[in-house]
């Protein structure tokens, strides 16, 4: 049975890398003892090996090893072969560029798809819809594709922020991007505030955290939708 | 000679479209009674009419008459022939995307480099850097490439923001954006605040508008550029 978390992010205001969700893993990757790390996003541009330290430290803590796939020879065999396996965030052009250069889609995908627990951060969680279409992220490296896991039948927007109320600057927000989007796509989008994520077990999709979310379906009028809301029948 | 504006944003906060920028249109339309819009960008996802009557009201203060491109049957030709061009905001994939796929990025360049006057806005500034990589856009549909017009050695981050003191959202800062472009990439990067434009004549590149300009470059701190500060030497 799949076992899937797309979280908005990786760490809250105000907490530690990873905290907020840190009761929540012990128990979600109770049968792992090691964690296979992707580093790929390279959030800031920190290196692979300091990135992992970052999540060794966070995981140390609910006692659990930590392993980054830029360490194995074979990086296919080695998620072939994960207990269990976190994406973390940064930038998701990188993160989708470096999974096509290794020839990842199709093996973490599989992996994922028979059962193997994931964690998704933000640009982890972005690669778990359809496409990474709705990222919030600089396109600093142009990929193959920006077809993504498929994971769930629709698209995430990671660190959904609301319209900001009195703002002066005149960029487009993140609804507005978001309608541009249903110009040229038909999927829905779930736009997840930080601090909420949404868990999959099998094929169950429930949104857990203390905030609402933010649902855009095409040629609909954008919705909230409160956590415990199952999103099974979005697509 | 080459004579294009680089402008951060079409319209400043509590002001009308264009408005800001008009007076000093005026003169640098001078010779031109109509100016050719690309409407591609299609902020909102506006329709190519609706955006291009928008224009219209903005140039029609200053007596210019405006004519979409997209009512001519051969574009390419239209760019030949054109006065004037200007190229407004909007998504900048959705702007490359079908200035490729109508195969003008080479008339367009090479119109602007013989001399017609170009005025491009936020995503219509994108694409006169090297590449689109520094957009705050969704990339909301695939283009052929990240490749743009290089009229000027290096790339463009219009409405450029500065690190919003006191936010507790987690998303990365526009600055940490462009570090993590200069871990893949080496040309600078100008951020333009709203109301900031470039002016570029021949070969010479100004700063114009009333606030500075923040300059990325590989491997260095970046820093401020005040008003009329050339940037002829930026590569």
């Amino acid at each position: 049975m799949r076992n899937i978390i797309i979280a908005s992010t990786s760490t809250i205001h105000g907490s530690g890398y990873l905290e907020y969700l840190l009761d929540h893993l012990e128990t979600y990757f109770k049968d792992a003892k090691n964690i296979l790390f992707i580093p790929y996003a390279r959030p800031g541009g920190i290196s692979h090996n300091a990135y992992t330290r970052t999540v060794e430290t966070a995981f140390a803590k609910i006692n659990k090893t930590v392993t980054g796939l830029h360490t194995f020879e074979n990086p296919t065999e080695a998620i072939k072969q994960a207990e269990a396996i976190f994406v973390g965030g940064g930038n998701t052009f990188v993160l989708i560029n470096q999974l096509y250069k290794n020839n990842l889609i199709g093996v973490l995908k599989a992996a994922i798809n028979s059962g193997t627990p994931y964690l998704g951060t933000s640009a982890g969680s972005n690669i778990c819809g359809l496409t990474i279409k709705n990222t919030n992220d600089m396109p600093i490296i142009y990929p193959p594709s920006f077809n993504a896991l498929g994971l769930v039948p629709f698209n995430i927007n990671p660190h959904y922020l609301d319209p900001i109320t009195g703002s002066t600057h005149m960029g487009e927000t993140r609804e507005t991007r978001i309608k541009e989007f249903h110009n040229f796509n038909t999927n829905p989008v779930v736009g997840l505030r930080e601090g909420s994520w949404l868990e999959v077990s099998g094929d169950e999709i429930i949104l857990k955290g203390t905030l609402p979310a933010r649902v855009f379906e095409y040629n609909k009028t954008p919705y909230e939708v409160d956590s415990e809301t199952s999103l099974n029948n979005l697509k």
